[in-house]
């Protein structure tokens, strides 16, 4: 694979002169600043570039583990909900109405096989199908190690695909009933963490479903294994296909130099993993927002990462880093229309 | 004063149970689902209507303390940027045009006469203008009981103006060197603190300034004695012009039934002191950002208020209030624009 390149030392350095200069007191722009700052250093430009194109992938794909009560919704629901984002009436389809981002729904893993859709549209939304669920990662490997490198180029393409036809910020998003299970699980092999740290409630289970989930956790952590010290190895024991796909669209994303607004555990997750597949992809990416996933929040520190939103999310689809995406804006707003100091009008001097 | 009726506990209700309805699982939305309830309530429609029309007015003022050591700038400074918001190069016309607000500047108590403005605009920039700067709150009172009320009833004014020309939202936010001293001032009375518990650094002082700026706020404290148990009082004693006229455009906004969000220390010393002149203001009122001065967390935390967004901002300005509104638009547009459950597309069943 190719290396990743930082973000411009020499736009930042610039970003961060002109952000000095203007026409508010030291710092009083808070993260606001610091994100403009990071904004102009990936875009390598100064001031930033408004954020006209913004696009979101959403990585939809069933998990095996589902069908072992780790959910409280039974895993037809991943189908149906792929045919919401279709519909653009899932939460996450409001949100990006609201901010002017597109999306894009991808069935990596899906178990439906979606036949009844209008075949041109079931064709675009199953281009990068890997398979029909990944396998339940207590009791197999999700992918084979074909599987996953195909999963990892299978996002590495969409992303190059959005990124050739004009993104200037990448989100990712998901779908999938027990997919909180797998990227746990994946957390907890990047940071070294047991199954009862990483563990959360997904979309909301019981104190009982909870326990259960951490028991599959760590089981499916002892049955990889050393395998779970590396990413890659990581990904087929015990992710999934729309967890591989994701990882790689935020790797190509790093590589390519394109800055990513990441969501929730998911995406989270697979920032983890790129990062360990190619040390420097998270200086590329920003955290859209915390969400109540203990795991997102274990990620994020590993990273490097401070969350942009607090706001007690967990609906997942990327609608945190929707939620997120006017704060980025807001500060490329200030970095490019506020006025220098020095320009400022003088108030007329007394006789 | 009419008193003030609760945002709808009908629309509350009736938005709590869409809230519910919607195709995401229970409680995923976060706070983004409180909000959108909160608004649907302060509208009285259920979902709630887009925020279309959004009005941000900054009521600017000089301080008297501002001579006296309280502050990193210069009061001339006061002008200087009233200047720059009709110029809309400040930071918060940069977020305003960013997000689709409008911004109106009023000088209350600004030192400067403007004699060198264009005569149409100056008289718009000084229609309401109660006095040229307010009393140095540690050695004089900022107002004449007289002018308390004239600068209320101002604010009142402007808001019920605002309002009449389609304002579905108000954002206020504030200009004036010295302001976070008085403001400081008004949460120590309102709250039963000491000066040391609500002095922040402001534009960013030192800690030689900070020593002093919480001795002339004491001072102030001590000055007013028991009349700071009054709000009214308080706005006379260690108030200033634009203080007292952004209470009035609180005040006037609750009372039509106009939410608002607030912005920092400024804004909400005025909601609390709002507040306290008619308890029951505050449910029409949210959070836009927690910013630097401890005051504004002591007051937010008196009004039962959790901001929206938390990134260390300290410019005032209104800039707080702005940066969260799309936060408000996403609630917004996740009540109305997100399927029912009961309308989810089901997958196709089994032969």
């Amino acid at each position: 694979m190719p290396r990743i390149s930082p973000p411009s030392p020499i736009a930042r350095d610039h970003a961060a002169k002109r952000l000095a200069a203007l026409a508010t007191p030291p710092n009083a722009l808070g993260r606001l600043g610091d994100l403009g700052v990071w904004l102009a250093s990936c875009q390598g430009h100064v001031p930033p570039r408004p954020l006209e194109d913004v696009r979101l992938v959403i990585f939809a794909g069933d998990h095996g583990v589902a069908a072992h009560g780790v959910s409280a919704f039974p895993a037809s629901i991943t189908g149906a909900m792929v045919r919401t984002f279709l519909a653009g009436r899932a939460g996450v389809s409001a949100l990006a109405a609201a901010h002017g981002v597109s999306v894009r729904v991808l069935d990596l893993g899906v178990a439906d096989d979606f036949s009844d859709l209008d075949p041109q549209l079931r064709a675009a939304l199953t281009a990068y199908k890997i398979r029909a669920g990944s396998g339940a990662i207590h009791l197999e490997d999700a992918l084979t190690a074909q599987q996953t490198r195909a999963a990892l180029d299978a996002g590495a393409q969409v992303a190059r695909a959005e990124i050739a036809a004009g993104a200037q910020l990448l989100l990712s998003g998901d779908m999938g009933i027990g997919n909180t299970t797998a990227a746990a699980a994946l957390v907890a092999a990047g940071v070294g963490a047991s199954a009862a740290q990483v563990t959360g409630r997904g979309t909301g289970i019981s104190d009982e479903t909870l326990a259960h989930k951490i028991q599959l956790i760590q089981a499916a952590l002892d049955r990889a294994g050393t395998r779970a010290l590396d990413p890659i190895e990581s990904l087929s024991a015990l992710g999934s296909a729309d967890l591989a796909a994701t990882t790689g669209y935020l790797l190509a994303a790093a590589q390519d130099g394109v800055p990513v607004l990441l969501d929730g555990l998911m995406s989270v997750a697979c920032a983890l993993t790129a990062q360990r597949v190619e040390p420097g992809a998270a200086a590329w990416f920003a955290a859209g927002h915390r969400s109540t996933e203990p795991a997102q929040s274990l990620a994020l520190t590993e990273l490097g990462l401070e969350p942009i939103l607090d706001l007690g999310m967990r609906l997942g689809e990327g609608s945190g880093a929707v939620t997120a995406l006017p704060v980025l804006r807001s500060a490329v707003a200030l970095l490019r229309e506020v006025a220098l100091l020095e320009d400022l009008p003088a108030p007329p001097q007394g006789p």
